[in-house]
């Protein structure tokens, strides 16, 4: 198969002030996991790399430039899947792991186990030697200022989505050995309940990877998200023949008739075809194969330029 | 539509001594969600009613009967969704709550968000005024006894489900307005890591519940289950017109076939049509509807009663 990486960076109506570092995030992400890829390295591997790079930048909110709990606390969630087999490994409200995709991959690769969260997360992160970061490194002074408007309006979480929230990021590939996977990762919600796990880490919802249709990384509104099983009903629309492009656009339409939300979808199947559709203002892609670079930020853009 | 109601108290290798009281508690359970049922309560509150039966019988790994992680504590999981809004709630690891699937009811009514885990759930038990119960109440002797052969032993986690290890609760309902619920709760596999969470209190693989198609709730090894997203393939199978017999029991051989897990799972369709299946060696199941009470607990067995 001829390799595939494609990375979004959140789906939502990301301000002004953030679009170019958006832009740049995702195709640096796209650069490194095609890098793994043309190497000859896996799917697996390129999607962590990937999100690696997006958890350290923090235009992103995920790793370093999560956004705060009601509490004021960082909680990070994180899914890997693998299409090969079907394994999977989450965590949930993480609060001082740098790269919380990496040890999401060890509970799926170092544990009989799918989902680990909170204390029991930290104590495998330090049986693993998984790299830890602090407070201070993971929130920035934009998540601050975003705490601090919420704290003083007290603005309900669902009216902070629809203005000023920042989001998800995601990656999925395709190796030339034909396998995919899927990686999602996320801060969540500013003002979230202590202890609130979105969509991002739940296998079927956040995400889903299988060799035998396609790999899926979801954004957007996690509850809804959630609510509809958006990347397993994504691809289960591959399972069914559509293409890439017809399964998220329908994954999306779907979510938004039964519930209400908007959000964004990154799609590959086992042939390498691949879609970035979004119901939302905005949403940063990037995808490279064969060669090229392909992305976008708003609805309909679609731009080509040589690696 | 004519209402009705399935139990399932977990799909596996349920020892002799356990026979008796597993054949009675689902009936009990049943015969409580029934009666909310036939009074004109809707399948939401059906299925807490007749979960919290189970979770308050010992007999089952549920609430009181949960049994013990590697670290000796009590961290339960559970499961609520409503089909009319597709509205969930689940609540993971929570230690010191009665009646988990009544705090999982309260995620999906009193919160944004569809799952909160740890202190965040303890939190919302308070402000909710959730009844507490403690570590001596949850665990029971031979819960304790079970942990010490893990401890002393050492048994995989893997080996001990296959031979001796309690499991899920469960139940779906369809009320007279035609809304489809369902419900799931447990108290894990006995030797699991710390903040581990199965599949039970993940939308789409621990239960699904759709008034477009059907409502679902599965059991078996957690890790199988999620990989493939099971509930949300039964439901997307009736969503195609199977039957729910054939939803279940294809999904369930289609998830032995990709990840080599066993498991089983109760579904009602919208038509109020129902089926109990599992391709462990037991399952103790219970349905009311029409009056009529049927029953089983080895393969293949359906036993029939007036109420």
């Amino acid at each position: 198969a001829n390799p595939v990486i494609v990375i979004h960076g959140g789906a939502w109506a990301i301000p002004d002030k953030l679009e170019v570092a958006s832009r740049e995030g995702v195709k640096n992400a796209a650069r490194v996991g095609w890098e793994v890829l043309r190497k000859g390295g896996t799917a697996v591997d390129a999607v962590m790399e990937a999100v690696k790079v997006l958890e350290n930048d923090p235009a992103f909110d995920a790793g370093r430039g999560s956004v705060l709990t009601h509490a004021g606390e960082v909680e990070m969630d994180a899914l890997i899947m693998d299409g090969k087999t079907l394994d999977c490994g989450s965590v949930a409200t993480v609060n001082n792991i740098k790269n919380p995709v990496v040890l999401a991959r060890k509970v799926m690769e170092k544990t009989p186990h799918t989902l680990i969260v909170g204390e029991g997360a930290n104590t495998l992160a330090k049986e693993e030697n998984v790299e830890g970061a602090d407070k201070e490194y993971l929130v920035t002074a934009a998540g601050v200022e975003e705490w601090e408007t919420y704290k003083k309006y007290n603005v309900a979480v669902s009216s902070l989505f629809a203005q000023r929230c920042h989001d998800t990021v995601g990656a999925v590939a395709l190796d030339k050995g034909g396998n995919l996977a899927c990686a999602t990762s996320t801060g969540g919600i500013t003002g979230k309940m202590p202890g609130r796990v979105g969509d991002s880490p739940l296998v079927g919802s956040g995400g889903y990877a299988d060799n035998e249709s396609g790999a899926v990384s979801t954004t957007g509104h996690g509850e809804s998200i959630t609510k509809v099983c958006l990347a397993h009903r994504v691809v289960q629309s591959l399972e069914s023949g559509g293409s890439p492009s017809q399964a998220a656009s329908e994954g999306l339409k779907y979510m938004f008739d039964r519930v209400g939300g908007s959000g964004g979808a990154i799609v590959v199947d086992r042939e390498g075809r691949f879609a970035a559709e979004f119901s939302t203002e905005k949403m940063p892609w990037a995808a490279i194969t064969l060669g090229t670079m392909e992305h976008g930020f708003l609805p309909g853009e679609r731009n080509k330029e040589p690696l």
